[in-house]
C-alpha cells in the first residue's frame, strides 16, 4: 500500500508530505496527485436544485453571492428560532453543532494521515468524543441540577460518582487505544491521537463554556454570537465598498478597511442589542431550576446590571445636544468590552482557521452550508469569543450567588451543615453584621 | 533547504516521514540517515566519570545494570529528602520535573518538524508553558490562599481577575501565533501547535493535580507515587527472575509474571505504607492556611480515614490465625484501589510512552538520569496516577470541609453572607436540625 501523499502547492511545486510506511516513490512519480482534498468535503459550489432555479437568471459572478446571501439569512432565522425554542434548544443546537464541527476537524486528520487499515480509529475517536461530553456535560448538569437529581435515589450514584466515571470511561479508552498500536502505523495513531485530543480541546470543552454562559442567562450567549456574526458581516460589506489596504497575508482578501468599519459596527450593534435584551427577564435572569415550581425557571428580579442606571454627563457634552443625565443599563458597559473583544481579536479565530485550511490544503472545512462551507468555517471564532465571555463573567460579573452556595452547603452532612451554620454566624457577629438582625 | 527525513525501521525499510516543502530526492536518496535520533538526546550509555571509575570492575553486561540501580537508589534517597523538606520542596520540585518533562517532549517536536528557520517556535512553546502555569498554580494559591491575599490591598486584583490575566497572556501568545506564521512553514508550525498544547495537556494540567493531591495531604502524594515506583520495580525484579510469557507487542522485555508479580507486591506494599503513614499528622492532614498561626500548617485532628477503626472478622479466618477483631486505618481499603488501579492501569501509561518513543523512532525522552534516560521515562505513568487520585479523591473521600465552603461565603458581599446566613438557618430549623441547638 503506497500512502504517500503529494499536492502542488500554490507555488505549483510538488509537495510531498507523507506519514509513510512503505515508500514506493517510483510508483508514485507519475500521479501529481491533489488528493487531499479528493478526501475531505472540502466545499462546494453545488448548490441545491430548489437553490439552482433560484439563481438561475443570475450572471455567474453574482449566483454565488446569492447563494451565500440566501444561506447567511436562513442561518439567522434559525437563530432567531433556537432563541424562541428557549434554554433547551439552544443546549441541543449547541451540542449538534459542536458534533458536527468535531467530525469536520476529525476528518481532516483521517485524510491527513491516511486511515486506510488503521485498527479501530474512527470508533476510538468517536468514542472519546462521547466520554468527553458526558464528562462535560454532566458536570454543568451536576451543578445546576445537582439538588433535583439527588433526590432521585435511583440515579443519585451517576452524581456522586460523576468524576469518577467519566475518568473510568477515559482510562477504557486510552487502554483501547494502546492495545490497539500495530507496529506499522505507531506514526499514524499516535499522530491522530493527538488529533482527537487538540480536537476535543477545541470544540468539547469550549462547547461546554458556552453550556455555562447559557445558563448564566440568554443574554451572556445571544450577545456574544450576535456580535462576531454583525462582525463578520459589516466586515465584509466594508471590505467590499471601501477595502483597499490588506490587513494580514494569512487571508488576502481580509482589509484594514473592513477590520475597522466592522469594529466600529459591531461595538455600536452591541450597544443597540443590549439596550434591547435588557429589557426582557428572558434574556437576562439565570436559568435555575426553580424547587417551588418544579421546573427550569427564568424569571427573576432582575439585578443592577440590568435595569436603568442614571448616569451624569459631563457640562460640556451639551453641546453635542447631550441633557445633563442619561438613563442606562450598566451592561451596556460590559457589551463594549465583549464588542471590542469580537472584532479585535475575534478575527485571528478566523485567520488561526484559515491558516489551518491552507496548512492543509483545503478550501472549507466541510459542504453542510452552500456558499459558506462547513460549520467550523461559520464557528471558528464563535469558540474563542465562548471562552472569553466565561472568563469575563467569572472575573467582573459577580456570579457566586447566595442561593448557588446554598445547594453547595446542602451537600455536606447534617452536622457539617451546623458547624458551618455556626461557624458564619460566628464570623457575621464579629464583624458586627449580625447583632442588628437578631 | 532539503527537509525529508529518512530512517530505517526495525525491519531495516527505509522510512520517509517527512513534513515537507521542498523536497529534492534524488539528493537525499544517498543519505541512509538516522538523523531524527542525533537530533534529540535519546539516552546515552555514558555515565559520569565517577560513575565510571565505580563500575569499572564490572563485566559489560552488569555495568549498565549497576549504573541503572546506582540511579534509581539516588532518586529514591532524593525522594525521601524531599518528603522530609516538606509541602514547599515537594511543590517546587514537581514544577522542575513539570518542566523538564516538558522540555522533553517539546524537543521531540521539534526534530520531527525539523524547526531550523521556524521563526519564534521555541520562544511560543515557553511563553505557552509560562502563560498555562500562571493559570493553574495561580488556581489553586488562589484556592487555598486566597482569604490572606485577599488582605493584601497591592495584589488583590490578580486574585479577583486570575482568570482574565491568564486568559489575556493566552490570547496575546495565540496572536502571537497567528502573526508570526509563514505561508512555507504553515503545516509544520500548526503541527508545532497541536504538539505544544498536547505537552501542555498532559504536563502542566497532571502536574496541577498533582499539587493539588498534595493540598489534601501529603500521604495522597507519597502513597501513589511510591506504588508506581514499587511497581516499576517490582515487575522489573519478577520479569527478571520469573519471566517467561510475553505481555504485550508494544513492550516486547514485559511479561505476565512481572505484571502479576508487580501487581501483588504493590498491594502488600500500599497495606504496608498506608498503615506507617496514617499514624502521623505530617501525613495525613491537609495542608491549609492558618489564620491564627500566620503559616501554613500541617496540624489537625485526623479524620476517621486515618483513625484506627476495629474491624470484626468472619469466623472461618480463626483458622488461619486472625484473631475475633482487626484494627486498621480506612484508608487502608482506599490504598487498595489506588495500588489496584497503579498496577493494572499505571503501567498502560509506561505502554503509551513506549509506544509513543517507538513511534519518533527514539530510545528516551532524554539523557538527563544515567541508565534510566530522560525525566519522562520515569514519570510516564505518574502523571496518569496523579489524575486517577485526584478524581478518586472528589469522588470517594468527602473533600468539602466546612471551612472550604466558609472561605468562599467569605468572598460574597456582607448582605448577601447574610442572606445565605438566614437562607441557611431557615433550611435547617425546617429539618429540625438546629431547633436543639437554639
Amino acid at each position: 500500500m503506497t500512502e504517500l501523499r503529494k499536492r502542488r502547492d500554490s507555488d505549483g511545486k510538488l509537495l510531498e508530505s507523507a506519514e509513510s510506511d512503505h515508500i514506493d516513490s517510483e510508483d508514485d512519480k507519475g500521479k501529481t496527485a491533489t488528493d487531499l482534498s479528493k478526501t475531505i468535503p472540502t466545499g462546494t459550489d453545488k448548490s441545491p436544485g430548489i437553490l439552482d432555479w433560484l439563481v438561475k437568471g443570475l450572471p455567474d459572478r453574482w449566483r454565488n453571492w446569492a447563494v451565500r446571501f440566501i444561506f447567511t439569512m436562513i442561518m439567522i432565522i434559525f437563530f432567531f428560532l433556537v432563541i424562541y425554542g428557549g434554554p433547551l434548544a439552544l443546549m441541543v443546537t449547541t451540542l449538534v453543532v459542536q458534533v458536527k464541527c468535531f467530525q469536520e476537524i476529525i476528518n481532516i486528520g483521517y485524510a491527513v494521515y491516511r486511515i486506510h487499515g488503521l485498527p479501530w480509529f474512527r470508533s476510538l475517536s468517536w468514542y472519546f468524543l462521547l466520554t468527553s461530553n458526558y464528562f462535560f456535560y454532566g458536570e454543568s448538569l451536576v451543578d445546576y441540577f445537582g439538588v433535583v437529581i439527588n433526590r432521585t435515589e435511583s440515579i443519585r450514584f451517576l452524581v456522586s460518582y460523576h468524576r469518577f466515571i467519566s475518568f473510568s470511561l477515559y482510562c477504557v479508552g486510552f487502554v483501547w487505544f494502546v492495545l490497539s498500536l500495530v507496529k506499522k502505523y505507531y506514526m499514524k495513531q499516535f499522530s491522530l491521537f493527538a488529533w482527537t485530543h487538540v480536537a476535543l480541546l477545541i470544540v468539547v470543552t469550549q462547547s461546554y463554556l458556552i453550556l455555562k454562559n447559557i445558563f448564566d442567562g440568554l443574554i451572556w450567549f445571544i450577545v456574544p454570537v450576535s456580535m462576531i456574526i454583525c462582525n463578520d458581516i459589516m466586515a465584509y460589506v466594508f471590505g467590499f465598498f471601501f477595502g483597499k489596504t490588506p490587513l494580514i497575508k494569512l487571508s488576502p482578501k481580509k482589509t484594514w478597511e473592513g477590520f475597522i468599519g466592522g469594529g466600529f459596527s459591531t461595538v455600536i450593534f452591541g450597544f443597540g442589542i443590549s439596550y434591547v435584551m435588557c429589557q426582557y427577564p428572558y434574556f437576562v435572569c439565570p436559568i435555575e431550576y426553580s424547587e417551588t415550581l418544579e421546573k427550569m425557571s427564568m424569571d427573576c428580579e432582575p439585578s443592577t446590571l440590568f435595569t436603568l442606571q442614571e448616569y451624569h454627563l459631563p457640562v460640556w457634552m451639551k453641546i453635542f445636544g447631550f441633557g445633563a443625565t442619561l438613563h442606562l443599563y450598566p451592561f451596556m458597559f460590559h457589551s463594549l468590552s465583549l464588542s471590542i473583544f469580537s472584532s479585535v481579536i475575534g478575527p485571528f479565530g478566523g485567520f488561526f482557521a484559515s491558516g489551518f485550511k491552507r496548512a492543509f490544503k483545503i478550501k472549507d472545512f466541510g459542504d453542510v452550508i452552500p456558499g459558506h462551507g462547513g460549520i467550523m468555517d461559520r464557528f471558528d471564532c464563535q469558540f474563542l469569543m465562548a471562552t472569553f465571555v466565561n472568563v469575563y463573567i467569572s472575573s467582573f460579573i459577580q456570579t457566586e450567588s447566595p442561593q448557588k452556595l446554598l445547594s453547595q452547603v446542602l451537600y455536606l452532612k447534617p452536622e457539617q451543615q451546623l458547624q458551618l451554620f455556626h461557624m458564619l454566624k460566628e464570623s457575621l457577629e464579629n464583624r458586627n453584621i449580625l447583632t442588628a438582625n437578631i
